[in-house]
C-alpha cells in the first residue's frame, strides 16, 4: 500500500531496515517555499482551511526535506471553533479566542462537532494529499488532546501558568468534566473523519500536559485521551503529552501504540515506564538544530544509539522552531536515514 | 537565636515537633499591604532598592501570615545589573534588558559584580529586617542560578523556549561557560554578603531549569550551582530546579541541604532520587489556593502525609500567584500548623 512504510511498522513494534524519521511542525515555519503559499493565502487560518494550500504545504516537507510521513497541515483550535467558539490567530501573539468559558450554561451553548459540516475543509485536505501522495509515505492526521484545548478555550490563549484553567479544575469539576467529554466526543468523530479521509496514524498533541500535577493530571486528562484512542480503533494511535514525565508509567496502559517523548525525558528511564510494547518517538531537543552540521549529527547519533533501532520513531521533543535553517533539519534527517545500529 | 528555628532544623534533618512552612513569592504579591508600599514606592525596581520599603514588605508575611520564615524582597535580576547590564521592569510585561549578550567581547566588557559597591541596598534591607524580626523566625536571602540568570542575558527578558539562550549553548559553548563563570563569582561574592547581613539561609532559584536537555544541564547548570553552594559555607542551602526533575539523582550530591520540588514532581520518588541525606522543600500546585478552603485542607494534608515529618519544609511548587487570596494562603498554612503526623 505504500511504498515507504517504516512509520507503520516501526509503529507496530516491527522490524525495520532503519528508524523512521519525520518532524512536529514540519508543515509549515521553517521551508521558504511555505512562507510563499501562506503569503499567498493572506494567513495561517486562511491557509489551513483552503484544502489545495493546506494539502500543497502539508506535501512539501516530503519533496523537500525527505521525511517519512507527512503530517496535515492544520491547527488543533479548529475543535473549539467546529464547537462554537471561534478563536483569531493574532501575528506573533498566537490564538485568542474572544469569548471564552466562564460558566455550565456556556458549557451548554456548546455543541459536539460535526465534523462534517464544520470540519470538511480538514477532510478535503487529507484527501488531496492522499492522491497526491499517491502511496510514497504515510499520512499523519492530530487533534489537541481535551485538557489542552480546554485550556484554551477557558484561558482565552496561551499562558504561562493557564491559571484559570487550572482554577476552573479546582474549583467547579463538574462543568470541567462535562467541558472535557464534550470536546472528547468532538476529538473522536473529528480523528476518524480524519482516517476516512486517509490518514493511516493519528497524533494527539497534549501542549499543556506539563501544566497540571500528576494527581490532577490523572483526573482531567489521562481518562479523555483513552477514550480518544478507544473511540479511533482503525489506525495507529500516537500520544504526544509534552512535560508529562510523571504520567509514563500510566500511559503504558493507554490504548495507543505509540508515545511522543519530549527533550527533557530520558529515553532509557521513560522505556522502562513504558513498559515493552510501545514505540517511543522523540526527541532531539529542537534548540540542536541551531547548532553546526557535525554537531546534530553527534547529537542525533546518541539520541538513536540510546533509543535503539526497534520501537523507535525518530523526532524532535517539540515542534521544529521558525528561526531554525532547513540545511541543519536536512542533517538531522539524514543521519537518522544513514544511521547503522552496528556501529 | 531564634525564637522560631523550625526551619534551620528541618533544613538540617533534625527532628521537628511540626513542619514549618513559607511561600515563595510571599513578599509581594498578594497582599493588599504590600501594594499600598509598591504604590508609595512609586515601581518594583525602586521598591527594591529602597532598604526601608524592601525590609517592611519582607516582614509583612510573617506578621499578617504567620509564616516560619521571611524572604528578602529582591530580585534575581539585580545580578546583571550589578555586572553592568540594567533592565526594566515593564508592567505586566516583566524583565527587559535592552542590551543583551551576544558576543565574547560583551562577556569581557561585564564586571564580576562587587556586591559591596552595587548591591549595598539589599544588605541594608537585611540588616533592617534582621533586626526588626529581633529573632521571631529566620531569615532567607537568595540569588538566581547562573544559568537562569545567563538565560535572561542573553534573551534579554521572558520566553516561551529560551532558544537564543538555548542557541547559545550550542553554537558557543566557550562564551557560555565564559559567561556562566562570571555570573557565578558574581552570585557566591553576593551570597556571601548577604550572609553577612543577617541571611540564615539561602536559596537558589533555578528557575528555567526545565527548559534543558539533561545532558545541557548536566554541563551548564549544575556545576555552576555546586560552586556556589561549595562557595557559601556559613549557612544552609535550598536549591530550587524548577522542571529538573530529571537531574533530582544528580542533585543528590550537591552540597546544600535542601533541594525544592514543583508541583510536578512526585514526593516519594523524588524522595528516592535525591537520597535519605537532603531536606525536601514545596510542592503544592499554587492553583490550589483558588479552591475553597475545605479543598486546600485536604490538599494540603495529602501532601503533608507524602512527605513526611522528618526533612520537610512545606511550601508551594512555585510562587504564589498574585490573584490568590491570603485568606486561602492562610488555610494552607495553619493547616500545616496544626496538621499531626499521627494521624
Amino acid at each position: 500500500m505504500h511504498k515507504n512504510d517504516l512509520l507503520l511498522r516501526a509503529a507496530a513494534g516491527q522490524d525495520v531496515e532503519r528508524v523512521p524519521v519525520w518532524l512536529m511542525r514540519q508543515a509549515g515555519r521553517i521551508l521558504p517555499e511555505y512562507r510563499a503559499v501562506r503569503e499567498k493565502a493572506k494567513g495561517f487560518i486562511q491557509l489551513a482551511t483552503t484544502p489545495e494550500l493546506a494539502a500543497e504545504v502539508t506535501i512539501q516537507p516530503v519533496d523537500l526535506l525527505g521525511v517519512d510521513a507527512a503530517i496535515i497541515f492544520s491547527d488543533i483550535l479548529v475543535i473549539p471553533e467546529a464547537m462554537g467558539l471561534p478563536y483569531v490567530m493574532e501575528e506573533k501573539k498566537g490564538p485568542h479566542f474572544p469569548e471564552t468559558v466562564k460558566t455550565m450554561a456556556d458549557v451548554d451553548k456548546l455543541r459536539v462537532a460535526d465534523p462534517e459540516e464544520h470540519l470538511h475543509y480538514v477532510a478535503s485536505a487529507l484527501r488531496i494529499v492522499k492522491s497526491e501522495l499517491n502511496g510514497r509515505v504515510p499520512l499523519i492526521g492530530f487533534a489537541g488532546a481535551p485538557w489542552t484545548i480546554f485550556a484554551y478555550m477557558i484561558e482565552g490563549g496561551g499562558s504561562k501558568t493557564f491559571s484559570k484553567a487550572k482554577k476552573m479544575l479546582y474549583t467547579n469539576p463538574e462543568l470541567s468534566h462535562k467541558l472535557l467529554q464534550k470536546i472528547t466526543e468532538s476529538t473522536i468523530a473529528y480523528l476518524n473523519m480524519q482516517v476516512r479521509s486517509g490518514a493511516d496514524l493519528v497524533q494527539i498533541f497534549d501542549s499543556w500536559a506539563g501544566i497540571l500535577s500528576p494527581a490532577q493530571y490523572s483526573t482531567f486528562s489521562l481518562p479523555y485521551i483513552k477514550q480518544i484512542c478507544e473511540g479511533v480503533t482503525s489506525v495507529p494511535k500516537t500520544v504526544f503529552a509534552k512535560g508529562a514525565f510523571f504520567a509514563l508509567e500510566e500511559m503504558q496502559n493507554l490504548p495507543c501504540q505509540v508515545i511522543g517523548l519530549d527533550w527533557n525525558m530520558r529515553i532509557q528511564e521513560s522505556r522502562k515506564s513504558l513498559g515493552p510494547h510501545k514505540t517511543l518517538q522523540g526527541n532531539l531537543d529542537p534548540c540542536v538544530l541551531y547548532s553546526d552540521p557535525a554537531t546534530i549529527k553527534k547529537e542525533t547519533e546518541a539520541m538513536l544509539k540510546e533509543f535503539g533501532k526497534r520501537g523507535t520513531i525518530a523526532n524532535l521533543g517539540h515542534g521544529v522552531y521558525p528561526d531554525i535553517d532547513p540545511e541543519h533539519v536536512k542533517v538531522f534527517i539524514n543521519t537518522v536515514k544513514e544511521y547503522r545500529f552496528d556501529q
